[in-house]
């Protein structure tokens, strides 16, 4: 007997991403579906029902996660992918949304071709990854690989004021099945990159081998405000001045230490910003980021040491809040290299890479093999109505997840 | 026959400085009066009730400019002083108001002592110094002295949309008499330093012998906005770190050019101004000043070839936009040595210094012989209700404008 071929239906890849983006389309052409808001359910319900036309078995854990299963020849650990369909505020429409749609084809290909798998496959949508109404972000991924205790999710509080649990009551998805299950044989997330690089370099994949380690901090500079006429230069304690060096002395830091460090002040802001009066006051963030911790923890180091020269050489006092810092994540190599091994049976082109970006896998990666496929994002632009990935490249990521999927499950 | 002593009358004049202030007084202490307003038509007709008592010939002009006159024993130019009665949003309630009541007081108290000098005297009170309101600022003086028509300055709107002329008939202050009369023999503005160094110098006076050219620009660098993880420091054209150079740039500038060269970057707007984002937009304010007019200009061509190479490094455009650009002033000599001679006399400590900020002397200076006198203000604070100068300083301001006058007045 002769096995169907299976591939993916790329129009009803497409489709069903446009249609997840349409239901909550802006008029300019953002898409908002914030976790746990009614266009939250809305897009809930959609997928459930795709996952039921794909004839998968669906599972809501205790914290909204929702997980649509495949039985395999074995009844062993599933080789699993997933991503989220929240969104941030006026968001774009691949975010999250293509790794859950072309998971779940994935999936329903192999329906439609009629084949078995040796393990079971998996698809999961994760609760609120962007975090953006509910702090910490990639919470539905947190408390599944064991990093968030449910009850510490179930009581996060919103912006709005609501509280994660009764969120996930009111629109119908606080699970009755346990956090946690089933523990993956392997993971894979397919996710656009939301970055410059695999555009700049004509189209090719990527093959994400880790994820950076982020420390975000904000810097107060306090000084005094005086006239910028009748002030003289060795007489100024200049806020405005200060941090200038700091968006200076950040770039310089990661110049220098060259490799994957990074370093951004993306916000300034100058009190009372006025074209004629020193700024008495700066409060400036700053973004380092690496994939190796200790090298991150230098960079940070180097930068504190930094800010206590600059306070003693101007006069004014300097404090820091740290916001954020996470830990960089390293992926699977077996899985890195079933995602390249794939990729060179396709003939498509493929490059490793390190996601600037936190993802739903690198929780996944606490507690199974992990690694993920990146396509490109024209301009790199995320996070924003102008976010877009070519239909061309959307179907070849399906098509190395798909085989990336079958390699993995057929032992 | 002995002459009664000349003195300045203290209460006088700190109750009419108080009293002008409370009039438009707000919660918060300061005082808004807003060039041809109500609030100016109020403050106008109480200086002018007051001109009377001191027994003043009032003339007003096509601008609205006030002239107070003291006949002398000859018919000749007159020894002039004179400043504005118009403030910033919420102002304080020294900057401009100091030295008409001074003036005044001065005129009123050689008629208490019922002393003639040989030349007349005359006080000025010159409208819309501030240019809140209406463009330019320096209005009235620069009018008197020839610098601008009376039909552009009739003509200019207001940002609410008001003109000048419509406005100075609706408040009764569109006077019948030519504009630039009385010519003066010399002109000296008593005003607050508006700045720290004669506070910082255990106050002193100021003999205040050049006022800083002004040049004024606004920096727009467009870049490329992109994740902050995700890209690459060498792929990056980050708005926000070019500010920053340019924040760095000033400073370094006027430090190595030392001398009176000033500059400062007051304002920095980037966008979209988020911590994860590199800005794509800076906008960037720059003001450089100096009293030598070849030193500016050198100071502002090094600025120019600085962005240049900036915009070339980091491959983005940036654009200026020049908003105001005043030569430096040098006042007269012959003024300024009456000025330090009546110090002497009087044992007050002096210093000469330069206004960072511009004032109607300097207009003045075009038409005849001028020089200003300073008292400090506390912690250099100016154009705010925080605005402050000790009384004892306030009366010893008066009491070397009395003197000075009375020595140019002489002859």
């Amino acid at each position: 007997m002769t096995q169907k071929p299976v591939a993916i239906n790329d129009d009803r890849l497409l489709t069903r991403i446009n249609s997840l983006a349409e239901m909550e389309r802006k008029d300019d052409g953002s898409c908002s579906r914030l976790a746990l808001t009614d266009a939250d359910r809305r897009g809930r319900d959609q997928v459930i029902q795709w996952m039921h036309e794909a004839g998968l078995t669906v599972r809501i854990d205790q914290i909204g996660n929702i997980t649509g299963s495949r039985p395999g020849r074995s009844a062993v650990r599933p080789v699993m992918t997933g991503s989220h369909i929240d969104t941030v505020v006026n968001g774009g429409r691949y975010d999250g949304i293509y790794g859950v749609i072309a998971g779940l084809e994935v999936l329903q290909s192999l329906r439609d071709a009629d084949q078995v798998t040796e393990r079971p496959l998996a698809v999961t949508v994760f609760t609120n990854e962007e975090g953006v109404r509910f702090q910490p972000d990639m919470m539905g991924s947190l408390v599944y690989s064991g990093g968030l205790t449910l009850e510490e999710a179930l009581n996060a509080k919103a912006i709005d004021g609501a509280r994660v649990g009764d969120e996930l009551k009111r629109i119908g998805y606080a699970g009755a099945e346990r956090c946690g299950e089933p523990v993956p044989h392997a993971f894979i997330e397919l996710h656009i990159e939301q970055g410059p690089i695999l555009d700049m370099e004509c189209g090719l994949l990527g093959a994400v081998e880790n994820l950076q380690g982020i420390s975000w901090q904000e810097v107060t500079i306090r000084g005094v405000s005086n006239h910028a006429g009748t002030t003289p230069m060795q007489l100024r304690h200049d806020a405005g001045y200060c941090a200038a060096r700091i968006g200076v002395f950040v770039r310089e830091l990661a110049t220098r230490m060259g490799g994957l460090q990074v370093g951004t002040v993306g916000s300034v802001r100058l009190t009372p910003n006025l074209i004629n009066v020193i700024p008495n006051q700066a409060v400036v963030s700053v973004d380092l980021r690496n994939t190796n911790d200790a090298l991150l923890a230098e960079a940070e180091q180097a930068f504190a040491a930094s800010l206590e020269t600059l306070a003693q050489e101007e006069s004014v006092t300097i404090e820091t809040l740290g916001l954020v810092r996470t830990q960089p994540v390293i992926f699977d190599l077996t899985v890195l290299h079933a995602i390249e091994a794939v990729a060179e049976e396709l003939g498509l082109p493929i490059r490793r890479m390190t996601s600037g970006a936190g993802h739903d896998a690198q929780m996944m990666a606490r507690i199974c093999p992990t690694a993920m496929i990146f396509v490109p994002s024209v301009g790199g632009i995320s996070h924003n109505p102008r976010e877009f990935t070519q239909a061309r490249h959307l179907q070849l990521g399906a098509d190395a997840l798909l085989h990336t999927m079958l390699r993995l499950a057929a032992i």
